[in-house]
């Protein structure tokens, strides 16, 4: 069995994680916690979870974490994570992050989207990024995952076959069009975010200047090895789970030998994926064939040297609490799927 | 022309005001406050207005208030009007105060259920309650208007007929069972109301000790000419505009004779009444036959003693801006719908 | 192992089932069906489901189903599982049936009620309503379940305590106020349910006719040893899934002796029981305390003679699909909880 | 006063504009007909409209038609409209048709996307499209105006000034992502636009082959003076009403004086237009900018050769019904903006 803390348990991606791992076979939750005023029980603070755990959630300790937990997930807003991660390391734990503070390499870049300081530059080359179709190999043996966020999970699945296997594209015309639910904006009361604001309403965001562009921009340009720089547009749905990214790339005018269908391109890449699930030509995945699953399902129509691919994710799940589960299953060697089906 | 001002304009009623008068023929708005940390376009706040109206929204100021408004709409959080009153009066404008800061009679109840001293007890006894059904003569020439709630209005509009003119019922039975939408919580960013929040959930909330219950009582117990004292359960439901009140009475055992039909009395009583209008026996309004108007619409079954009767309001019309407006209408001499169909 | 089959697999409750069936431990889905033009892979019916389940969905086959099944699932539209039982039962397999066909004792209501002939008095006396927290012992070995309606799975675990043990209640002044959301309509498409038409939008419907109200009336009179007779108003309110019941009941005026705590009796009444959980005095649960789980959770309100008692479940589930495999685990002595939590 | 009548009155299109004629005050709505199958007053249709008219909605009869109005709107079905043109042009009526069928220039487009006969080829030629903001001229004095498509005024009206002045863009880039709510797929029962389906789901459809696609390259075309063809991309929201679309569309590269900032050429292009609002360099509308009125509001940014231009619509406005109206003032030199702010 693997004792297990969170820290920041009282957002959405926290309660989520205890959600699933209440259901898991291999999980036992020692240690809860989060900025909160005073101890409170889990079950008070989530009725929902009554009778079912009663565990206290108490601020942050690094030491008692240490003390009960061979692994902690650190389900913080970007920027919070830094501050408990170089304690939990040297205390030997490992670290599934879902926070942002560990996923770009470069810190510049880091430093402008989330306007701070970076303030663990040695760690940051220790860590993993946790998206286990690209990565699976590293993180089986990684003490410090940095879990993918949400927008970057959707998109780099939706493109990573292509951009790696096909040159037949023009990777500067990459369009990532993405709506997404209202969980994703996390549980701090704004405005904006009421349900009497959002309910019947739909709009863009951060458009081209999101903190999530640079870290799909990163892992892009890996998998194809150049610079690749798209254009990400998010916006926000008024529903509470769920991201649908459509994507459009062109192909490279002239080129003409691509014959290959990109359907079985993708179904090659994905083969032995356990949360991956490819669509014939033209058919489309719903929000709804995902949402309440780990699954990313995907989209492709071809229509001559314009390509379109959908793909969709449950942000709480796939694009965040189920992915980091993903993670410990592989770094544990347990079966991939165990507590996420 | 009538000059208004509007205090307390950056809340959903507020809009709400500024949405009606923008299209009310004889009304010019003259000035738009609010609590707000600096003057800032109402265009810039509520970008849907861009191109109608202009107005600088600042912090509220008697004295320029006073200079240009003939009426004043207060339509601030509870507590907040006893604040503007006394100077606005002393000044000779009409107001037309949306809280709840006027509308109790007695101080002991308002400072229980508000949990604040009452500040201005000389005006209060000037103040009239807004409900033209009930008061359309004293509102033609009151300075003083304590515009109804939400609830109360779905709730007193749905009993008077039948706790004022039928006596084979039981006073004791009442139960209001009332579910209302999000923009009745207001605007401040709480967690609750959160969009993700709220969404596809159902609540009950301060059950049988919500604020609005002295009112309804105070109203139904003049009608009746005793003490009406009633059941209150109101429920927060995930859509944005709109109340639908769910009565239950019990006609007193042993009485036999009330063969006059409920419809008949309720047809009678609202006969002339420009908004509210009455469905025949057993057939029942839903909340979409009023939301965006200023109708109050009603339906009746009786089933030997019990009866149910619901009623459904706009809440941010009927229920408080749209109601505020009639109030202006019949103060000013102007046909009753004006601005308002 | 159990072998299943689920009749109508292509309603809410039978996908509900699949969904929950795919994760129990202890069964194979061996067949499905349902009323369809043609035969088609339930994964391209729901798609939700791809790569998790292949099985062919075709028109049910009394003969096909019992070579395959030991169990069946009637998940059919009210009036259409009367064609099945006899011959299944004749075949010596074992039925749990979502419909309202064998929940009536009275065929004469049923028939007012459902407005056809029932065609099969001969089993309907064999039938055990399935509700575990009243008819363990008889759901144990029975050869027919009548799994009860959604309402009245709210309405009776809200009521069973008072009603069966204590005695200072008037049983004729229970009211019943419910709301649920729209999969409780089923999928059969129809103008009032649409998206846009259900949105932003909140209606009663069967005012105290409802079909489901019988079937309250007569387990609480079961219950109470003595003719009960509720008012039942349910209400449709744009979500997917759940019911909030609002109880309202009353002491009989001059009984003062009724110390005893309600929620004491609650507890002590459902102190065993895998799916109920009651609330302290005043607190009451919210719709997404439950959604997604088979629990009921209920909060009680006592204000002298009057009481309030509110109870959620999730329609799907502890109203439909959940209780019904609830109901499979007592048959055959598996943990009541498996596949369930 | 303009004698309007109504075929088609109980869809959306239909009931929005019942619902706007009977405030626009140069207007008296004569006649209301629709496919139905008896007789029926409107406001037993629409309940809403119960005391604010009485008109029987009866099957259309072109004569009775003629002989009442000098206006019909045609709110069909696409296909429909045909049957109804033909009598009433030659009956001197002026016609504003809501459907799809004279919107397209080319017969054999229309037939295939429409996957009909045209049957009246006849009058195509004379139909005018009926976007004010590029044909206003022609509206004045048409017989029959082809009133828009909801998607294609979002899309052309993004458009339209870029397309038409300005040479430095790629026209075959172009990429139209659109977002609309779900009174625009019509109030015929289906089952993929039930609640419980549409509600937390998100789906694209008809990917690059929706019907509206012939039409915006059509326009976009004729203004460009050139070929144009986009990729057409809509999708489903759970929102009631409006559309936002996303616009993407690149420069050419090599091109570089393109110094002129497209914000201000927009406010150029829409400088007298009463229901266009162009917003600031990279601020962008949301849907609730427009819900409820006839505005289109258009947001850019300038991204290098990258831009992205986001409208706002409300698909029953200024998509459909309001558009009409405002055609109608046109016709009937009226304000633009009567009856419609």
């Amino acid at each position: 069995m693997i004792n297990v803390g969170i820290v920041g348990a009282t957002g959405y991606a926290g309660e989520e994680l205890i959600s699933i791992l209440l259901k898991h076979p291999q999980v036992i939750i020692k240690s809860l916690s989060a900025k909160i005023s005073q101890p409170k029980k889990i079950s008070d603070i989530f009725t929902r979870f009554k009778g079912r755990i009663d565990l206290i959630c108490d601020k942050p300790n690094t030491k008692n974490i240490s003390a009960n937990c061979d692994l902690v997930f650190l389900a913080l807003p970007h920027t919070a994570s830094m501050d408990f991660v170089p304690d939990l390391l040297k205390a030997g734990k490992r670290i599934i992050d879902l926070s942002a503070d560990y996923r770009l390499r470069d810190i510049s870049i880091y430093e402008k989207f989330y306007n701070i300081k970076h303030k663990d530059k040695t760690n940051l080359k220790y860590a993993i990024y946790g998206l286990p179709e690209i990565y699976r190999n590293k993180i089986r043996d990684a003490r410090l995952i940095a879990n993918p966020g949400c927008y970057p999970t959707a998109a780099i699945l939706a493109l990573a076959p292509l951009v790696s296997l096909d040159s037949s594209f023009d990777l500067d015309s990459i369009i990532i069009d993405a709506k997404s639910g209202l969980t994703g904006a996390g549980r701090k009361p704004t405005e904006e975010i009421l349900f009497a604001e959002a309910n019947e309403d739909l709009r863009a965001y951060k458009v081209n200047v999101h903190q999530h562009m640079p870290e799909i921009n990163q892992e892009l340009s890996k998998l194809a090895d150049r610079k690749v720089q798209v254009n990400f547009v998010p916006h926000i749905v008024p529903l509470n789970r769920g991201i649908l990214a459509t994507v459009y790339i062109k192909r490279i005018k002239g080129i003409k030998d691509f014959k290959q269908s990109l359907v079985s391109l993708y179904k090659r890449f994905y083969k032995n994926e356990p949360f991956v699930r490819i669509r014939p030509e033209s058919e489309f995945p719903r929000l709804k064939d995902v949402v309440g699953t780990n699954f990313c399902d995907i989209g492709i129509r071809e229509d001559g040297y314009n390509v379109i691919i959908i793909s969709v994710i449950d942000n709480l799940l796939k694009g965040a609490s189920g992915q980091a589960v993903q993670n410990m299953n592989i770094m544990y060697r347990l079966p991939e799927r165990m507590g996420l089906l």
